[in-house]
């Protein structure tokens, strides 16, 4: 522990932070309406996910808390977050773990006579109050240097838990559609057997058909037929379009249907009454018994825990170094803000937010796109007029330098000049004053293919996206129509939508090869750990992780001390420290479950340029389609989660050469056990 | 017209045909019990299809034919055909054209009070009276031989035409669930509103449900998961196993809804009165006014027509030459043999059967994978025992030819060292006497890769198929309970599993392809056309195949003279022979609608050896994987139709030589023109 002095941490990044503040207002309203292309991107991907958990969340409390309030919560914390935050990149929201945590604290309320439904939210207030003081204490005392230390498998199985739970969600979603809810009266009309059943048969069709068309959009931009311009539209909002196409179908349905068929939200609207105790949570703390307050302790902690973790993680992967951040990164100060939001939150009776997974690194991806364009337009207008003028090839390449210095707002030349090389050798390709061999650089291609990534750093299009989700409160009689099945779906579309390039599930899935065809995976792209680790120690690794996945599932079906559910995961950071280098070897530990989210360094960068190289050279006429084009090749070197893909693409004569031959003998054996 | 003279192809067949009867029988039972395998697939791929148009028929004639007769009418030819038939390898069914011509008869009757529903049969089968006699003139008078200049652009657009009609009966049948079939009291229980709507919510789910769950299936021998062995069993039994599989949740439906939903099939069975005014339909023929006996030569026309073409083109795929089959054609005395047929189906009140176009060449296909396990067992059994004799690697290529040839049972030993040429080559390649040269030939895996396709010809898989067929009569009660959306479903199935391989389809989706995105076809697997013919004449070719078949099913709409439907396409294959050369470039006809079914010869040849190599290099350690590896092989190379597909397998830098240079600058500009 190197930053052992309290503060420090946190004064450092307010310090490198506030040198850029006023950089990051002028970079968002330079952009101009451009700005608005990632600003919608991310508010459907932000919004939509909120109101499920709203929906879920209401179910699990009795309708204590429902939509408005997580749509409130994701709103207020990304207003603050955006203005007085630290990374503007991160996104902030309601997640499904406070969902979980929640429902544990709502069921434990009602389970005790001094608490009750109506102290519910007053207790988890008090909840707040400590998850905040921890928070606090946690980035004082400079906690989030350790999250370098962090490895893979602890998020892994934290991202497959979730998967798993929201698959649970679906299901018991659907099947809740084939019975009456608990507390309505089972009297109504539509109640009736045939209207119960044929709300379960419409259910039915509409989670899956909301699933299977959701998860067909996402590969829209690779599809063969359509413009790039559409491509690109369906696969940034294929999926609330989606949500929109189903819900529009559902009032397909006949009139001689009964009313209340299918299912729609159930939430109340920000002006009615439900929506108000909210305002008398304070008031209310003074009512929650000594012994109850201190117990909140405990919820506390793990919710902290969580929080730190996650809210960590997602502002990592926002800043992974492959996106060349300028600004720096303000990990303390950042905790320090959450357990202020928190408290806010909690006093409010407002599930907290924090910073969101898929959606944060998504936001860096989107935003790379967008300076992308921005810088390229400009240099090669510049490289044109130069080529006009019939300047000599290194003054076409001082005036592009200029523009990217320029654009790049960035004072270290030297560093640029190292990421401009290949841009610049490209231009050089023909020698000076020759002016034949000048016509070897093409500006439009060249400087596609050799351009460093860049993005645009600002806090305007979190701040508008989260002005939206507010603005989204007002839509809840439009957001009330969509049927809870779609929902159901959507959780469905969530879980599998989370699934590929999570290393966990590929070696769970490569176990399920058999031993003759394991071949194929060799023949796509594939993650290094393949060909580099044999199959026992990935056999062992997979098995082990499989059955903690199954221990802590089970822990969160415990009725009350199913909260302690985030504790297996701190454990797990132990184990892995710990007692995994006595049973796996050095090298393989380093493929399977790497440091700082990343395997081998040096070979994403690598497969980046490659990519880049390789589609580059392909026929594309209409420049036009480069602005999609560029959001095509982030789409395939990141998963869906956002992070950066790390895969070999090696041809089967590459490999022969590549795998160690011991090692590959011992494959071969193992696999022949199999 | 070289074979003027009557009976001349006839004599021929017969001939020809008889000479290798005996074997037809001996070599199927030697087969054993492996012979069974070809038979159940055939028998599954045959009867589920007849079951389904039988139901269609069933609606579309109120019940005056049901599967009841489709299945005795496909069981009666099938075994007439396998024993007493030219080519054994033929498949017959009842087919859909068939279905559409008999529920135009059907509607014609009902219209004529001087016929009547009573005389419905009667007048068909002076239709099928007529039908045999121009069948069995086409086949005296030599016919056939103008097979083989049919191209494949009517055969597409048929093909295409069907597919068509096998959407509009599944949408129509989804549809039809939500109301109340005609003829029925609609004051019954189950036809009240909510459960009219249950039971189409149902069909909803079971059709949809079916038609994704089939078509996953038919992919599942190139999946990664499950032993060879499973993923066999479900390409080739998937489909019927999906129907078992969905008709089995169609009983989970709960107690309480109506016991008439989700419908089932309808039809009586074979011992009910229902069946029986069959067998009086010879009776009533002298009671058809005799205006109305000359009438039928109209549909009998067309009949023989389409007849004549589907079966000709149906045993003309099953005997592509890429099988290498050892036994004579007899498209001649086949067709008489169907005229025959004809008759008796005519005269026993039974839709006539004819040859069936996916079963036929998959019937051939899955003959040769048994052929080849065969062969190549005693092969690398005799190359061993030659080996572990320390044989000189002569000595063990002759002991290894003396195996084939007499596996071949073919007299012709010189085409045989033609075939076996590369086998020969890579056992030679260490040279003879040189003991550690001798390990470069590896017996399992050489023969694998170098052994000449071989059909195992016979008449019994076809008999017992048949006979199957025939069986499942009494399977009825079982059949009955099949929903009826299932088979909506599998209309729904059989459409989109024909799409692919079709070249009019595929040249339709590249019309979609926006022009920047056309290089990602070259990438793939794609026909020689995409290469060497430009964009202009595609677009224009295809636009015409396009209209032509939206006049076609135009066509079929018309009440009555819709009967005409198969005249555009007799017409086509005049256009074709005189029109289109006028406007198309020789060499484009050529790759757009080649003659004989293929493109270029020669290069279906080079990528099946192409396919195999690559595929035998790979790393395989189970030989008991191969059997199943040899069908996947297979699979790859030809259309889910059975067809053989022509694929250029160019890399990129291969195409930039290969295309033309002034071809490739007309692609390019009449690709800017979209």
């Amino acid at each position: 522990m190197e930053n052992i002095s309290p503060f420090k941490g946190i004064i450092k990044d307010v310090k490198g932070r506030s040198a850029c503040y006023k950089q990051d207002w002028v970079s968002g309203f330079r952009s101009g309406y451009r700005i608005l292309a990632p600003t919608t991107y991310i508010f459907f991907a932000s919004a939509l996910p909120v109101i499920a958990f709203g929906e879920q969340l209401s179910r699990d409390t009795d309708g204590a808390l429902s939509p408005v309030e997580t749509l409130a919560s994701t709103a207020l914390c990304g207003i603050i977050h955006s203005i007085v935050g630290g990374q503007p990149l991160l996104i902030l929201g309601v997640a499904e773990p406070t969902i979980i945590m929640y429902t544990y604290l709502y069921n434990f309320c009602k389970a005790r006579a001094e608490l009750g439904k109506q102290l519910f939210l007053a207790w988890a207030a008090w909840v707040c109050v400590w998850t905040a003081l921890l928070l606090i204490l946690l980035a004082i005392f400079n906690a989030c240097t350790i999250i370098t230390r962090f490895t893979r498998i602890a998020g892994e199985l934290f991202g497959m838990l979730i998967t798993v739970l929201f698959i649970q969600e679906a299901i018991k979603g659907v099947v809740s559609e084939f019975n009456i809810p608990k507390g309505e009266n089972p009297n109504l009309e539509k109640y009736q057997f045939h209207w119960l059943y044929t709300n379960g048969l419409l259910a039915v069709i509409f989670s899956f058909g909301l699933t299977i068309t959701a998860l067909k959009t996402r590969k829209a931009r690779s599809w063969r037929y359509g413009t790039g311009w559409f491509r690109s539209f369906i696969a940034e909002y294929g999926v609330p379009l989606m949500v929109v196409c189903w819900t529009a179908l559902s009032y397909t349905v006949p009139r001689k249907v009964n009313s209340g068929i299918p299912r729609r939200l159930f939430c109340p609207l920000l002006w009615e009454p439900e929506s108000l105790p909210h305002w008398t949570v304070i008031k209310d703390m003074g009512n929650v018994p000594i012994e109850y307050i201190f117990a909140a302790i405990i919820p506390a902690l793990m919710i902290a825990g969580l929080y730190f973790f996650d809210h960590s993680v997602a502002s990592q992967l926002a800043q992974q170094k492959e996106f060349n951040l300028k600004y720096p990164s303000t990990y303390h100060y950042d905790v320090l803000l959450l357990g202020v939001m928190t408290l806010i939150c909690g006093l409010l009776g407002l599930p907290p937010s924090n910073g969101v997974l898929p959606q944060s690194p998504m936001h860096t991806k989107s935003l790379s796109v967008l300076k992308k364009q921005l810088i390229r337009k400009k240099m090669v207008k510049s490289a044109k007029e130069g080529k006009l003028q019939h300047a000599s090839n290194s003054e076409i390449y001082g005036r592009m330098q200029a523009v990217f210095i320029k654009m790049d707002q960035s004072p270290a030349v030297s560093t640029i000049d190292n990421e401009l090389k290949n841009l610049k050798e490209a231009v050089m390709r023909g020698g000076d004053g020759d002016d034949d061999a000048k016509e070897n650089f093409d500006p439009e291609k060249d400087i596609d293919a050799y351009l460093p990534v860049r993005v645009n750093e600002q806090r305007v299009s979190n701040l508008l996206q989260s002005l939206l989700v507010g603005l989204s409160l007002c839509a809840l009689p439009v957001i009330k129509m969509i049927p809870t099945s779609v929902l159901w779906g959507y959780f469905a579309y969530m879980a599998i939508d989370s699934l590929p390039g999570n290393q966990f599930w590929e070696r769970l899935l490569l176990l399920f090869i058999t031993p003759s065809r394991r071949y194929k995976v060799f023949e796509g792209a594939h993650a290094s750990f393949v060909e580099s680790v044999p199959f026992k120690p990935i056999l062992m690794f997979t098995l082990f992780q499989f059955v903690y996945l199954v221990i802590c599932f089970g822990v969160t079906w415990i009725p009350i001390a199913g909260i302690l559910f985030p504790l297996p995961f701190f454990l797990l950071i132990t184990i892995r420290e710990h007692i995994f280098p006595k049973f796996f070897h050095y090298e393989h530990l380093r493929e399977l479950d790497a440091a700082e989210y990343e395997e081998k360094s040096g070979t994403p960068r690598r497969n980046f340029d490659l990519i880049r190289e390789e589609q580059s050279t392909d026929s594309r006429s209409e420049g036009s389609e480069d602005d999609f084009y560029d959001a095509e090749i982030l789409d395939e070197i990141t998963t869906n989660r956002g992070e950066l893909k790390l895969r070999s693409r090696s041809t089967k004569e590459e490999r022969l050469y590549q795998v160690h031959p011991e090692e590959k003998a011992e494959l071969n054996s193992s696999s022949n056990r199999f």
